[in-house]
């Protein structure tokens, strides 16, 4: 018996049959992400129970130089969470940990297990009049654990934060297996240095996160949204700024949309008909929420009413009941699922000032159009964030086969633009693999050492998701 | 020439005159804070005039083996950017550095150096129809380096977050004289670990700040104060439940007062008179506020109408304009001054649980009553953030020199009765040297260990305000 077979017959011994999963049938759901993904087999899947079987099988991988991979629910954009093609590594899916385990509604907090899903997150804060506002494509499915080993945004980051701005408190495992137990429920807390802001956006490379405390707001009562035409990007901002006066904080959602999306969501949905009168260049989809007595549709009316006097918006249409509403943010969710049927395609998720939006998108868009004069650009996203999805549609007439190479060349160009508005490549999705070697070009030498200090401190081995973020020293 | 007078020298010949003081009369400014304490006198205080004096002065100390106390507004409450009774220590005193860089209103972001003033950051904020929402007691003299190096909290936070969630870029000075520059404007940026967080709330134990991008709001064009007498600090509690959905998310303070407060402002500025007709055992002094048209008062009245009728509320007055809205605020800021007048008090500034501040009342107040039946305890506070300044003046027949003893005793009871409630010894001011003890007492040794590593790997050789948070290793 080899030693590798020795060890993960403890492993099954430790976690039970189910909870170790051997055979490459059992494993193949274990391999691949959201984005179609896949690197290669697993040592083995672990399916611990509960933190204490987490720390246990952390500390023997420790003990024995087995490399992990923590894994939450797929939905990742940049290979951070998928096992490496060497075969060696051990995943440690945290989906059995799915236990909400308390609820505080007065203090505005939920305490979870990291497996839990989104979703069930949300439902859970509903039963209780509260709201865990935190709002993806993916919450069928993501993890709370992969949300804060992400940082998670989504459609609601102008109002109430990042995931980094919902959490108060983790329970963690660290790389040699031992637990620290921050699972604090305080609103305030200003103890020396807050280590667990590491773990926010560490992709798992510096521990497990077990468990979390999480901030609820009270539950919106009511919510409008509007689809409005704009003639220009520079109209969506200045609306945006006008928005945020005159709508007082209570706007939830300003996503940027181009005619383009709008075209691709009624490609893939054809019940969906035009929302508005004619074809305008951009649009915005815009909701607001509240959980007591306002007026919205006044608000929202008086938005519009201003808006086109000045100009800024062309027409719009108001939905007035939640089906309306719903038919509205169809049109976000359909051009995603037309995007995807277009096959391969340059994905990116990239931040700048707001106020430079509207010069960062014609510059990108001449430099990707001068490079690539037959591809489809198509730039959408979270204008209060200041983050869009500028993406790519390769030339129909191209190879398969070649449109990885052009749209990584066409990456390249746009990422060099982006570095003239000090963006950042990466607002949301994380670093993981995929966007390593841009943003590794871009870390100064200061930051590059810092990095792989804290790297280091918490994981002096290197076995943690080693290779994700950082490359791995070793290797 | 001694090494140490020769180091001065070469310091005043890249600072000037103005920028090194060394004489004790000069020096006596940046030595005590403004809870009036005082350790000693430093080597001397350098006063860079920008960024790359600062650089170049910390690279000279870092060389030479000097240790360093970062200075900003004297504000603080834990003694943390006081030189020690050593001698040994240059203070670093970022006062020159008080430029506004850059403000960009469709970003909502201002850039600032790290000696401006907090209040010249919001009325720079102002100018543009922004608003910079920290608001403190000390806002007229502390810094926003300051700010950040103790993550500053204040009256706004249940609305808009502490410090941390008003950054988005920083520049710091390293212990070694190199700059981190990270100085971005971006709302959302996903790149890795976030070197960031560390700094707010490191106290200066980790580098200068030198600058930041501060995120803004609109300003608001209105706002409702409300002062309202209630039987029980539950009532309050669940005052705060119903109007945290009532008010939408336009609330912006809400203060629990106990009655001797309010007696302790009426005796501080005698012109105050009694708020409401009768008196009550404890107050909510709560405030909304708005950027568009919203009825404010109507909200307030409705939200008065509802506690009444569910016996939360006895009585209250609601602000009907500016000077009446200033009069009731007046009542929060005399209290602290009657505070003051009692001379040696013992200060706290804890949080638990919103949920459990009834508890907690209830319990440490029967145990410091137990302990010492005399003394008069307020607590008072800011309800959202479940953050009490439950604080203790001792009893009157004491002599002036067993107070100190006495209620540092009482303290000790105290954080055992708050550990019981998973509280936290710090939720604003800090640990610097004054929480050190009790903070020290508190840490797992899992904690220490990555704390002391952090420290470790951003300041080897232990110089930068040394002594504060954690002990300084070589004493």
């Amino acid at each position: 018996m080899t030693d590798t077979t020795s060890f993960l017959n403890e492993l099954t011994s430790l976690l039970g049959e189910r909870g170790l999963l051997r055979e490459p049938g059992d494993m193949a759901r274990y391999v691949s992400d959201w984005a179609g993904v896949t690197l290669g087999m697993p040592l083995a899947v672990a399916r611990p129970a509960n933190t204490t079987e987490v720390a246990e099988v952390v500390r023997r991988c420790y003990a024995q130089g087995i490399a992990m991979t923590p894994q939450g629910g797929h939905s990742g954009l940049v290979a951070g969470a998928l096992p490496a093609a060497s075969g060696q590594e051990l995943v440690i899916s945290l989906e059995r940990l799915n236990n909400v385990r308390a609820i505080d509604p007065i203090n505005f907090t939920i305490t979870v297990d990291a497996g839990c899903i989104l979703e069930n997150v949300k439902l859970a804060a509903t039963e209780h009049d509260c709201d865990f506002p935190l709002s993806l494509g993916a919450q069928g499915s993501c993890q709370i654990g992969g949300n804060i080993a992400t940082n998670a945004g989504g459609l609601n980051v102008l109002r109430y934060g990042m995931m980094r701005e919902l959490v108060l408190g983790l329970e963690v495992v660290l790389p040699d297996g031992r637990v620290l137990d921050s699972l604090n429920a305080l609103h305030k807390d200003n103890r020396g240095y807050d280590l667990q802001q590491l773990f926010l956006g560490s992709e798992g490379t510096l521990g497990i996160v077990t468990g979390a405390v999480l901030k609820l707001s009270p539950r919106p009562t009511q919510n409008r949204t509007a689809l409005l035409g704009l003639p220009s990007v520079q109209a969506v901002i200045d609306l945006y700024s006008l928005a945020r006066r005159d709508c007082c904080d209570l706007l939830t959602a300003f996503e940027l949309i181009p005619r383009r999306c709008i075209e691709l969501a009624i490609e893939a949905t054809p019940e969906l008909r035009d929302p508005l009168e004619s074809a305008y260049p951009w649009y915005v989809l815009m909701e607001v929420a509240a959980t007591g007595p306002v007026d919205l549709g006044a608000m929202l009316e008086q938005l519009l009413e201003t808006g086109m006097a000045r100009d800024l918006v062309l027409d719009g249409a108001l939905a007035s009941s939640a089906t309306q509403s719903a038919q509205l943010w169809q049109f976000r969710e359909s051009m995603l699922e037309g995007q995807r049927r277009r096959g391969e395609h340059l994905r990116t998720d990239i931040s700048i000032p707001i106020s430079a939006i509207p010069d960062f998108v014609t510059r990108a868009s001449e430099v990707v159009m001068n490079a690539s004069p037959e591809c489809e650009i198509i730039a959408y996203g979270h204008v209060g964030d200041g983050n869009l999805h500028f993406n790519i549609l390769p030339p129909t007439a191209l190879p398969d086969v070649d449109k990885k190479a052009h749209l990584y060349a066409l990456e390249e160009q746009l990422f060099d633009v982006l570095d003239e508005f000090h963006g950042s490549i990466s607002a949301e999705h994380g670093i993981g693999r995929t966007k390593q070697a841009a943003y590794l070009a871009r870390l100064s030498p200061i930051e590059r050492e810092l990095l792989s200090g804290v790297k280091s401190l918490f994981d002096p081995k290197g076995l943690m998701n080693p290779g994700r973020i950082l490359p791995n020293p070793s290797t």
